[in-house]
């Protein structure tokens, strides 16, 4: 499940779960910060996700769970609105800190299900 | 799930396992922080978890995983009290660290299982 | 599974998932953070996860995700190093930030399968 060339796996599937590694918005050919400010990365990341869950033949409608850390906890508001956006209802359960992070003013992770959730 | 109002699922079960929104020290009627500190919130965000666990037909017994952020890091005794009184051995797993919260000063997750720990 | 005289507990297994208390570069006899500096406490930290999955038949290899939050992000580069010297291709999912800790300079959580990962 390496097709972003990072070292770390990107999703490992235990049961009906599959865990996934935290990203943020990076154009992962280059590995340079991707153009928008914090929404852009933000939804950068997310979009991601949707190729990795879409290899895994899954969508977003099987993130049960996304964990966020912002750098600028400020950006609340924009990641609350790109969450509500990007994702349809019901919504995954979610948890939101800030961090010093990295690289990226957004570090995204999910946990996913093989079940859509409901 | 989304008895409080919130837009995201406040709990999501995958397999045995039950995953949660990260809640904090709010009166989820008023919006408002509640009173009686840093204490008075970590309390109160274990109390809204045991109603949510109590609407599945479970208790704090269930909690395998606490994860916990606290705005002032000096919190943690406080937080070890409170976490020692309101769960009764043998203790969830748990992880403390510190981060900026959107509000409140602790942010608290937990991690269920249809089976009580033992 | 408290070998290690913490209160909350070590190691919970729901399924075929198994969730860890996070942990820092402490002697768990003493209760000081060992020396070496920053890469000897995150050694010393996935030695001790090594010993816990050990008492449960377990090895490294069972690790399907290691969340990790250090003190000075600019850590992470110490961090990466070791990951990689501990663990085995395929690496596990990782997700990394900074954070303020309660003691030591990083804390690191894992979470296992009883499935070795592949």
């Amino acid at each position: 499940m390496g097709r972003y060339g990072i070292k770390n796996s990107t999703a490992i599937r235990v049961d009906n779960l599959i865990m996934f590694s935290g990203l943020t918005g990076l154009d992962l050919e280059t590995g340079a910060v991707v153009e928008g400010g914090f929404e852009g990365q933000a939804r950068h990341a997310l979009r991601i996700f949707e190729d990795i869950l879409a290899d895994l033949g899954l969508t977003l409608d099987n993130v049960v769970k996304v964990t966020c850390q912002l750098r600028n906890i400020d950006d609340f508001a924009t990641w609350n609105d790109v969450f509500l956006d990007v994702f349809d209802a019901p919504y995954p359960c979610r948890t939101t800190t800030g961090a010093p992070l990295v690289v990226g003013d957004i570090e995204v992770e999910i946990t996913a299900s093989i079940e859509p959730r409901r």
